[in-house]
């Protein structure tokens, strides 16, 4: 049976570890703050009390972890995974960070001798309890192989995307268009309700054509009832957003509408709106509209 | 038998007037060129070689016209559809233009004794010749009801969006949905291919998700191909949008996105690429980022 | 002496047909409210009841109105200005409207047999009032010189700036420039007041360098102190963004940073903040980062 | 007399170095490529072949590097300035970096008993050969007064704007309004030469009211000629817009102008125009524009 380790047990690293747990394998798991790891081990996880007993002699090692410096320093550091790590154990980073910095470990961990993939995900909390998780997976096609049962007992949707940072690239992308997505429905309703059109008519009229879209169906509904619990948090959609900026800037890509989305994002966090749903950005409008 | 005059027989009209024929109305079809007539009359439509040929003695008169201007100018001119049309005629224009012209026709064929509904289609070319369009109807609940079976001559899904002008309001909303996620699309390919990243693959992984979308679906792989036939061209995406970005200004609400992405698409015509299309703003994002 | 007819007595129109008056010339004045002629005939003018008896017999005719449809009313309507006016006069607009509809009037006031210039203005009430405003003229050279004397009681810089439309185009182009370096100084400070440095000692160090402007010089001071008392009202300066993106448009130019600028404008006064000084662009910027 | 260490002789930190040497002081270079080591002993300085031997002993040690890590390395690092310098040496950062990482060496160099100042310039090469540079001065008053006989050697402006790391602030406020300053100008020649004006004349009549702008009077000549000879080239101000846009997003303060010019100039190092001058923005705008 495959023996993993499971660093960072978060929102989303800790019903991850514990879908893995029910799914059978034998999970250690590390976070800094131990009382998440309690709760692990109530769920039928081993606590891990270092970051080196939770990688020691391990198949696989999973990190799920806020941001690119923390990833870095977790994979590198002089107390960290790779100084650990048995050889050829394969790492799986399902953070989200920089497409860069997924690259750097990439090859660092093959000099190794390790395993290495990205592998974020999508979906948020309710696909990290659920099991139903998307993962965008970048690295060495045998390596995914291996890694899939373990991807299978987290998520619903696993693609292979490309080599070494594609994970991240695709996840960048994701979202790149769900940002620009859910600002351009928060501009649709706000016209159509300055306009006296019942904004719930119109989503119905428009979701069959090419303005058609998960946001649309999924997200619009709580959007014109002012509902903004979270969903996904705008604070994290930030952070990701600034990923992409980063990424496309070092890129030479310039991204008009995804900059501005960015922009938009940041301002709803600066206004203390960070922890409502992103679709919050739909306040924004309003306050813009003056309405 | 209801009987029909439609104004305008261009590359949408003309189809549209035909289905009518094809569903068994009486319709007397007028354009300015008279070989679009005389293509009519091929097609089994009765041709009027005068606007009030086409109008007099009619239960229903259909206009599909390039813009408000030309639309207004047919209904209120000294020889246009009001001063021509029987009392109680239904006059349905099914152009795009402006929520405010759109209201103000119905304001003033109201006191002249007509029905008026806004009915803005989408579906393209394509939609008006398979009379699969949809349509936006804004106007009296009655009136659509009267104009139900004329319109299901045409499209295939009719939806009464609200009061007079609703129609053309909701036609807004869907052109800045559809601009904004084209681009966003067109950002996010870019991005991917800028990262080595193969886009379709990306695409597949991303459709499932909250970043799936009509566009997404049904445009982005021609996108990737560079595949610019239109489809809907760039040209009229782009004068639909000044009618958005004027309607959200005399509304007073405030679209970022939509206006950076009229700014966008009207740069695409201005290069001469206005023919090609409204997906070909992934050319623009190339040239933007030196690709 | 040469005989005026003014039209459009408000804030900028009243003070200059004022200054008409005491520079000697014979000036006739019309008001559609009335109290302002009164006005104007208190400070030794002579009233006008009607269009007509403004305009009749007078060597130069002037308008200062609100906007393009106003002038264009003004000038062809059936009881205006081109209808009244003696053979061989001036026609000078001195309102800030599209450089189309100037270049429109031009036209058909030539067919006509008149003189048309067109000639906006900037410098605010209290250039007005003050007679320093900058006047920008459009039109004839030789209708430029009949025009200098008049010019010259109202203003201080008087420059010919090219053929029927070209006083509207810079006036937009003036508008552009004001509105876009505004908005970069209420960044800026925003900016360097959120990195505790103070603005007053940077603007001070930046004003000598290529940063340096009429903007930070002279509005700067008062945006620090969040003194908004106008000066000139943003909702002035709205409109003439309206005419500005519309013009733009309209020659198929694409003004990325006006577009903009003009979008946060159109939001301040949306907001309810027209009335305050346009450098109030600093209070958004200031909402916008949760300040 | 001071003793000063110069470490970086490129194109600015070279002639400013050799200013150091024509104004009397005891300057040691170093630079990684000796080549320019070389050129600075031909210009009466003092080789120095390791940052060892340049700092050692040394009142002043200034840095004049490209970006943030190096100034970091440089200061911070195992054979850097601070391993070497005496005790109570001061050191000035002549570079342009990151408010915060300035902020990060001020409080590092202070513990190890040195002054610190950040200091970065702007007036081109130009300027650093004539010694006529403007200096934005960060850090303690009583170091900004030993450093004064120093600047001044250098440059002709030079203000105490702040605490530690208020230079780098103020420098990055006036890349921004520069930067957007010179694209509201680009916008302008474009839209006035499109609707047929003579951009000349109408920059003379704009120069003297509120759009009157350093850039306005010094650059937009050279632009309307299409002359981008550098001056200060794209591809330096696209680097300083990267560090002002993440200073923003640090500060919390959305920048939605700031932001917009950022991503052109980064579209025009992306198009391969990054050698020319700043103002070959106006090609951008011409290129969106179909000119």
């Amino acid at each position: 049976m495959t023996k993993i380790g499971f660093i960072g047990l978060g929102i989303m690293g800790g019903p991850m570890a514990a879908n893995l747990v029910k799914a059978g394998f034998d999970v250690a798991g590390y976070n800094r703050s131990q009382a998440k790891v309690e709760r692990f081990v109530e769920a039928g996880g081993t606590g891990a009390a270092t970051v080196a007993e939770a990688v020691r002699d391990r198949d696989v090692i999973i990190t799920c972890l806020p941001d690119s410096p923390d990833v870095e320093a977790m994979a590198l550091g002089d107390d960290g995974v790779f100084a650990h790590a048995r050889e050829g154990a394969l790492f799986i980073d399902m953070s989200t960070i920089q497409p860069a910095t997924a690259r750097k470990l990439a090859e660092a961990g093959q000099s190794a001798g390790f395993g290495v993939l990205d592998a974020p995900i999508s979906g948020g909390e309710r696909g990290a309890i659920e099991a139903t998780l998307s993962i965008m997976v970048g690295g060495e096609a045998s390596d995914v192989e291996t890694a899939r049962p373990v991807f299978e007992a987290m998520g619903k949707t696993i693609v292979h995307v490309g080599p070494a940072g594609a994970g991240q690239t695709v996840k960048a992308a994701n979202q790149l268009i769900c940002a620009v997505n859910i600002q351009a429905v928060a501009e649709a309703i706000v016209f159509l309700e300055a306009n006296s059109v019942d904004p719930t008519t119109a989503i119905n009229a428009l979701s069959g054509g090419l303005a058609g879209s998960a946001v649309l169906e999924r997200r619009a509904p709580s959007m014109v009832e002012r509902n903004f619990q979270p969903g996904f948090r705008a604070e994290l959609h930030d952070k990701d957003l600034r990923i992409l900026t980063a990424a496309a800037r070092d890129a030479g890509v310039t991204i008009p509408l995804g900059t501005a989305a960015a922009q938009l994002m940041a301002a709803l966090v600066a206004q203390g709106d960070g922890k409502l749903d992103n679709t919050a950005l739909l306040k924004l409008v309003e306050q813009l509209s003056g309405r």
